[in-house]
């Protein structure tokens, strides 16, 4: 069976003094030594990116990786928006489970603070559909109108989404790599400025800039050697790009769909999970996706997180985000999906430092492209 | 072993009528078609595209794929720049490998000609590295200092290079689909416009619009159905981005790489090929590929090419670029990949038509990113 054996994620923040493949070779770097290893034992790169095409012109990363590597080894950029990094990793697995290699990389990674807001918003809009842009939605407006949706559906306020946001940056705290590391109040939350009702500043994630890379190998000799978590499986699907085409707005399809597949795969089910990370690019999209998933029924969500069971400390089975998510560890796109790999490895290997959960034996990762058109589900375990 | 069981191109060319999804819906009806599957039945897609997130803000193509299909299934979008469609056909056949599916589409499409020339000569400088975009080197530019420096190092004129543009658009006149679809002479060649010196406009391939899709499966008893070839290699090599780090300006070091792991695994050698569709972008590309295949000597491309053995008629064992190749048929980016192995799909099933040369049992299809960064070669046989 196949291993991540090896993590390195860069800083996530604003960082103005790297380039994007600057932080791609320190990921890249940091990866290899994590697992002990030279870039001529790595057979293949996967890279997920969304953004450097639109913000910078620059596409063909592939070669560019080959240069920093200085091999000619195969590399494959894979884009699918926000689901990029997820992506990445879900055919670097299908690569060993084809045996086209032994040892490979994934990488992600993302540069967003070089430009201006008004460039960044419109790039991260390409997620979506033509309709939708022509529209004029963006990522905050598409999700306003899920969360809106979900709001009036189940009976809740803006107080239940919070609690998302108050304990992913309660875990932002705990990680050094995280963009945010303060703490934040329901009540600091509740008084921030509207980006699109109902969802305020501290409902979103931050534009971040970093990069992730993890080593996967299916060698057993050499993951013996290493700490490591196997991949017990890893599952796509899609739903259509367009809001208006989906059967419901209150509940992310594809994300049901791949987890659905993703436990029967690994063999277990939800309440076998440990520690997860979900995307919660918003803060409705963690109650969605802990809906989709299957840990909470539909509709629970917002009643739920107000119990606060899925905190850092709690003692419950299951903690959620304990990188401090989307919301507080940052969202540099491509990158997020390797990063949500990376935190379960560490907390699986005992690795997580002061935000350790205790008996962490199944993780679970999910990782989504714009409003819910793609989705990635990995399980790992030890 | 995988095969390919059907394949579809849309028309290359100047399509002012059709949009970029309108292009890849036709394309994987047509392909559905050709293989008489519903789309149901189709396990997960792979799309090759370059251009769309820098022309039109329009990334996350898998969910609008999801949409147009109408399924739920794993969609993959891989960009290389103009290797996009050959790593989208390698990685779908890796999918089968690694028995994540059955049967799979591979697709590739790209929009080119609803933009200003300014604008899709910046896009496509995109597969370049940021240095040579800043010291202002467009793709012409590229090709021309390596073109200048094969002329020089073997003693060779533009005539020579010349020929690779008139067997080609030979062939393209006996190519519904292509882009060009009338001969040109030598003389003519050598008598249009320097783009970049020595290429002249004829020794350039067209920007393009158009969509190509190919069906392959892993289904022994689906594939005896179909009229189908044999995929017994596709392998995939990089090179640095930038031509200042490569060994040598005059050949696609990662073509050769490619090329000689393709043999490998094929277990046949550069004789047994029969049929063979280039990546010439540019005229000199053709006689790079040629050189680095191994079907010719290093330095004896210019003077072979004159013999027009390769040309569709001769009745050598070898002819190349059937389709017209980038140069007549057109080069819609992403798409080029893919109609390089339907091609080969048409002449080793005798679908043909007016250009099928006859006992064709090996084809190969060698599909380069920018100036040689990505090589992808790909053997098929009967």
């Amino acid at each position: 069976m196949n291993a991540v054996i090896g993590y390195y994620t860069t800083q996530f923040g604003e960082l103005w003094e790297q380039s994007l493949f600057q932080l791609v070779e320190e990921a890249i770097h940091g990866a290899l030594t994590s697992a002990k290893l030279d870039a001529g034992q790595i057979d293949a790169i996967f890279y997920g990116n969304m953004l450097a095409g639109v913000l910078d012109n620059n596409l063909h990363a592939p070669a560019k990786i080959a240069e920093i590597v200085g091999h000619h080894l195969p590399v494959f950029r894979v884009e699918s928006a926000c689901a990029s990094g997820g992506m990445a990793f879900h055919l670097a697995n299908q690569y060993l489970n084809a045996g086209a290699g032994k040892t490979v990389l994934a990488i992600g990674a993302e540069k967003m603070t070089d430009y201006s807001p008004e460039q960044t918003t419109r790039a991260l809009a390409a997620a979506a559909s033509g309709e939708e842009q022509e529209a004029g939605l963006t990522f905050p407006g598409l999700y306003a109108m899920m969360a809106r949706s979900y709001l009036d559906e189940y009976n809740y306020t803006e107080e239940n989404l919070a609690y998302v946001a108050h304990k992913n940056h309660f875990h932002g705290s705990l990680n050094k790599k995280a963009h945010f590391r303060k703490e934040i109040s329901v009540a600091s939350i509740l008084k921030s400025a509207y980006v699109a009702h109902p969802l305020k500043v501290l409902d979103c994630s931050p534009i971040s800039d970093g990069a992730s890379a993890v080593v996967l190998s299916a060698d057993a000799q050499l993951t013996k050697k290493h700490k490591h978590a196997q991949i017990l499986s890893s599952e796509v699907a899609t739903d259509s790009i367009s809001l208006k085409h989906r059967k419901s707005l209150t509940e992310i399809y594809s994300s049901k769909l791949a987890a659905e597949k993703a436990f029967e795969s690994a063999g277990i089910s939800p309440t076998d999970i440990n520690v997860a990370e979900l995307h919660d690019c918003f803060t409705i999209a963690e109650l969605f996706a802990m809906e989709a998933i299957g840990f909470w029924k539909p509709g629970e969500g917002g009643a739920q997180i107000k119990e606060q069971s899925t905190k850092f400390g709690s003692g419950s089975s299951l903690i959620v985000n304990t990188s401090g998510g989307l919301k507080a560890a940052g969202h540099p796109v491509g990158a997020t999906g390797i990063k949500q790999i990376g935190e379960l490895y560490l907390q699986l290997t005992g690795q997580a430092d002061g935000r350790q959960v205790e008996k962490a034996t199944y993780g679970l990762a999910q990782n989504v492209g714009g409003s819910g058109g793609t989705s990635v589900v990995s399980i790992l375990g030890i």
